[in-house]
């Protein structure tokens, strides 16, 4: 299945008074390194996705993680992220953020394809995944 | 000029590995209160500016701060915001941060009025504030 | 088991271009109400243990949650925090969001105490909860 | 002066909703930047100045930004930062953020030296800068 990876610097301000990352900053790390793959993966930007299918988003459903090993500012960490299953309206994913080779976090998440509502301005709704973009989803 | 108070208790996740306040977190702070404020005096909501404007926020142009006495998790520190002018598409604000009577932040900032922009969906652009709003933000 | 509930303002920047809580942000909101939670059952403020104990914050191990409906900014939802379980050096939490008396989000954690690390400054290192702490997570 | 510039993806977690960065955000990033340029100039990362001088970060004391563009997420925007002044206990930096050529926001911040409050655990206070790190900022 479809997986990307990627280095990040853990900022000052991921921090908390422990010195340690704020474990709700892991899933914006997160969130961004599935924008990063799923982008590649469809071969658009999550802007043009926006604006060709009157996309919204893929808001996350059900999310799981263990974090192992804890990471201070200035660590640079690896955050391996890959494509799990792919249904009609829905995908999961893994992340594996490491430090110096050793498991850090690992977390799992469930996204649906939500679109903006054009009854309801500024609300959205779930949506099936367009097929031609399950396609590219799903490889092989 | 229109003005309100509220007490903030300061989060663990609000303070850096310093322990104390991490200063973006003051802006966040500061552009809340800037809503109750507005919310209040306007007598809407932002989500009914939201659908009865076509609203999009009022994005900051330009601010300054202070930060003269530095807070700690735990701390209940009081946010004092005032409308310091209202002109044609912007208006101006001050906040006071304190703890214990003392001054720890003090902020100002100037907002403009931003709509959704029908031709290009997903972007925004500025406007004036509709009459009706500038008169419930100038009293008197 | 202990438990206390606090009503929250959503704010436009908990929010993501789709108008709905960055999901992040939710585990912001249960973290602090976790310490609002284990301060008035402990009576001590988490600077307090911080002083006392050599206290380095309590660690989230292990989480997951379930986001069945969205919210969007200027939403009140009331957050119920309960203790699940308290051990030699770990307790569990549940948290359930609710808005208009549906439940939008609930979540599971578990965490471990940790304290400063003497012999490595800006390090902390997990150790049992002092034990008359442990009484007082543990009424009856 | 010592300068630094890098290349910024803006995040969906960065942004509202309307679409564009939070701003709070952006002073975030801009403290991100500062420190990339300070461990640079100093050949020391932040994590070796706590540990080597009681070093406890180099808060912001004054600081302001003019926003002249909004960004919207999936931009690439170039963070350019730059030592303006060093004195005795603090130093100036001012930072230009442009998106395609084009200046989008511009900012000035003032920070002191702090270490940690030995008579005080988890507090800290301003002190002189250590001569020999002035003497690294302050080339020629």
């Amino acid at each position: 299945m479809p997986s990307n990876a990627r280095t990040v610097r853990i900022e000052w301000g991921d921090c908390d008074p422990a010195g340690i990352v704020f474990y709700p900053r892991y899933f914006a790390m997160f969130d961004h390194s599935t924008t990063l793959l799923i982008e590649r993966v469809l071969g658009m930007s999550k802007h043009q996705l926006y604006e060709a299918y009157g996309f919204a988003g893929y808001p996350v459903v059900e999310t799981r993680a263990r974090f192992l090993l804890p990471s201070a500012f200035g660590d640079d960490v690896v955050i391996e992220t890959s494509l799990a299953a792919v249904s009609r309206s829905s995908f999961d994913l893994t992340h594996r953020l490491s430090k110096d080779g050793a498991l850090a976090v690992e977390s799992f998440e469930t996204r649906v394809w939500a679109v903006r509502d054009p009854t309801r301005p500024g609300r959205l709704k779930a949506k099936p995944i367009p097929p031609e973009l399950v396609a590219r989803l799903t490889p092989g």
